[in-house]
């Protein structure tokens, strides 16, 4: 498949028909750009989430954790900027109706006619086609709003957090000192966000309700750059590890004029998603907020965010580095990369095309297939006793529906990294057929030896 | 400690002390009834709600996952009745104004005085102690709100889940046909719920954001008695198997006359916080919801989400079967049961007071602490080497402060199960001190064999 839009038509195809990701509320005619993760969904994002908070959080002696909660008191957003800056411009096409974000327009002009807009009457309507239909934009707050307490009214007006970032801000001296932390620390947190987006969109990359994987570097001023550029480093390479293509992934300079309040600098990680209107998409970004955060909220809330360094004897506010990426986008970009479509021999020995996930293994939502050659009375019992036993360790699907090769295929276009086949044979000698995914060679092997052989296939899983 | 309220009061100092929970927003004066957790706390939480999905997900065959959205479509909660029934009786004291739920009032009454009140006004508030001062109960929703798109009007109102279950069963025919399932079948799923408590408090037991584990069985009508009756009991056993003492759980049966409308039958599994008013409060509940929550979907949505079976021939409406866990009660009682206090020698041999967490070693926080005796050069480097190996398999802390007795205490009160002392014997033959935290027996072993040790000990960790 060499068109990446062609890869995604499939994936959400897949997704659905596989119970990876399903329309939300799809019963009562769906709920616009929202997506509910099904049964192998769900383990491929928990698996994602996994390998992070390994590499993240739990492998390292510097980062610890944290999980904050989604309605922090007011004068958090307040302090943060979230309540006057976090705001987009909004404009509507007079013609059609629908809303767009003005920024976003004006970055789609630019990338086709290579220069920015002389005003957004110069844009044609990416809906109905009409140009020049734009309303004036104004700006439009991306925080979701709820009331707490019986009364709806601004005693009781609370937010969604737009980012996990700003809990771990708040956090941050709780947990220096129960933690017991010295700077250069990081603080690591998974958790949903809420954006109010003017054009959710493209299946699960832009949703209103989104998962986020945020961790805060706290280090020295001074070792802020070079700090930056570690992380920025760390955070490609681990896209790279978990199997994704080097020509599908590139760093993205923002530019100095460009950059948000916050930042001295930011490097975005992002993806070939092959979206109409723009190839490449942010899958992460990674950020030099300086000492602004905790300047901040040292400011607006009186409690002194300074730490005192006992070595140097200096006292000085943290400087952050943030590394933030979207659960959900580095789960589209897994399926997305490990897509592939090649052939397999079928029953008659004929080659015929094949769709396989080649996920990596750790990231696999099935790690084992066990399969009864056919309902055979005595087949069935003794693969379920096997699935049994495997579950303990791994996410294992137990399949007897009929035809051998459709069950191959069906884990395949999946990613299940390894089948196992019980068969006549194995009533004889204890033994079953061990198929690999991407290989798809065989092999024979004892039944007591199937958890040995899988736990040294399946390191880190 | 005999009284449960001393328990409950030790957990939370412990909680914020050393980085399990702490009060949220806290730099801005809190949020009322609102907890973040901290480095320790993560990890407890995430192995309580790792246990849950093995136990009642992974590793079942009859069972899968799912993780929907907290936003839904509207039509979802008012199908459900959510909208109209999910109501409290809200009262307020006209001598203090602090706001009740009247029938928690009532059942606290009931429980003192063994005879329900004969109304409102017999009541003592328990907040100012004047009696008789409240005020009419009116009902009062408890789903947040919120708008999404630009205006915040009817068009955009939305709500936050107050369950996740409604999640499950708007999927169920997406599952149960990409998933191929046959009933009975199972779907699990953990996540962020909201409610508009109008008493929140008892530290992480009621909170207005909170996570649930919740799994809804399908079963044949007819069958559904004894799948109840086998679910009350797993459950009650879960709790049991990782560490619970028998004495602190009970079951507890819903009157026939107080079930909700959905509900033939609630048992709850119940834990003895010892709260003031309450010696034992809820933990799970396991209801039998009929087919009521299929039939109304399908009513609502115009979805057929009968089932067909192909081996009797009969086409029904499955009847549901419910364990619903909180993951932040959960934690609350897991801290609670483990925590104890004993004697442990001094640096002098004579015994001193030691508070120890015997958290079932599956749960514990960190699982392995690395400890060189003392700063030394040598040491250091060494027990950082072995750190960084342990930390590939598990969550594993360093800790070189002065002080061995002092660093075994600090491990002791957050529950891990094994220290691991360098000393300056290791540098000559590379041996180390293990240490249990229970009996408090060390051994000694090589370097090399310490993670094969600790392997064969953290078995399902």
């Amino acid at each position: 498949m060499a068109r990446r839009s062609d890869v995604m038509d499939a994936i959400v195809n897949l997704a659905k028909r596989r119970g990876l990701v399903y329309p939300s509320s799809e019963i009562y005619g769906g709920l616009r750009a929202s997506w509910d993760y099904g049964p192998l969904g769900v383990e491929l994002k928990n698996n994602v989430k996994r390998q992070w908070w390994k590499s993240m959080v739990q492998g390292r002696e510097d980062i610890v954790g944290l999980d904050s909660s989604v309605i922090l008191a007011r004068e958090v957003w307040e302090a943060s900027g979230h309540v006057n800056a976090f705001v987009d411009p909004l404009t509507e096409c007079q013609s059609c109706h629908k809303r767009f974000r003005a920024d976003h327009l004006e970055e789609a002009f630019e990338e086709k006619h290579g220069r920015a807009p002389a005003a957004l009457a110069d844009i044609t309507c990416p809906n109905c086609g009409v140009k020049g239909a734009f309303t004036q934009p104004r700006m439009f707050n991306g925080m979701l709003k709820t009331y707490l307490g019986p009364v709806e009214d601004e005693s009781g007006l609370a937010y969604l957090r737009p980012e996990t970032a700003q809990g771990i801000f708040i956090n941050y001296l709780n947990v220096q000192q129960s933690a017991r932390r010295k700077v250069p620390f990081g603080i690591g947190q998974i958790g949903k966000s809420f954006r109010n987006e003017i054009t959710p969109g493209n299946f699960i990359f832009r949703t209103r309700e989104f998962e986020q994987m945020e961790m805060e570097f706290f280090v020295r001023p001074g070792s802020d750059e070079e700090w930056h550029q570690y992380w920025i480093n760390e955070r490609y390479q681990w896209y790279l590890d978990l199997g994704i293509t080097k020509d599908n992934l590139r760093l993205f300079e923002h530019p100095a004029e460009k950059l948000s309040h916050y930042s001295k600098r930011t490097v975005d990680v992002e993806y070939r998603f092959g979206f109409i209107g723009s190839e490449w998409g942010e899958l992460e970004g990674v950020a030099n907020r300086t000492d602004y955060d905790l300047t901040t909220h040292s400011k607006a809330s009186g409690t002194d965010l300074s730490f005192f360094d006992q070595e140097s004897g200096e006292r000085f506010v943290p400087y952050v580095i943030e590394p933030a990426a979207g659960v959900d986008r580095c789960t589209l970009t897994f399926m997305m990369d490990a897509y592939a479509e090649d052939e397999a021999p079928n029953a008659k020995g004929k080659p015929e095309k094949r769709t396989v996930m080649r996920l990596d293994r750790r990231l696999a939502p099935v790690k084992v297939a066990v399969l009864p050659l056919s309902r055979n009375t005595d087949l069935s019992p003794k693969a379920r006793d096997l699935a049994a036993q495997l579950r303990r360790n791994w996410n294992v699907e137990f399949d007897d529906a009929s035809g051998i090769g459709r069950r191959y295929r069906r884990q395949d276009e999946i990613g299940t990294p390894f089948c196992v086949t019980v068969d006549f044979d194995t009533l004889e000698d204890d033994t079953v057929t061990i198929r690999e995914r991407d290989t798809m060679s065989q092999e024979r092997i004892a039944i007591s030896q199937v958890e040995g052989f899988l736990a040294a296939q399946l390191v880190g899983c």
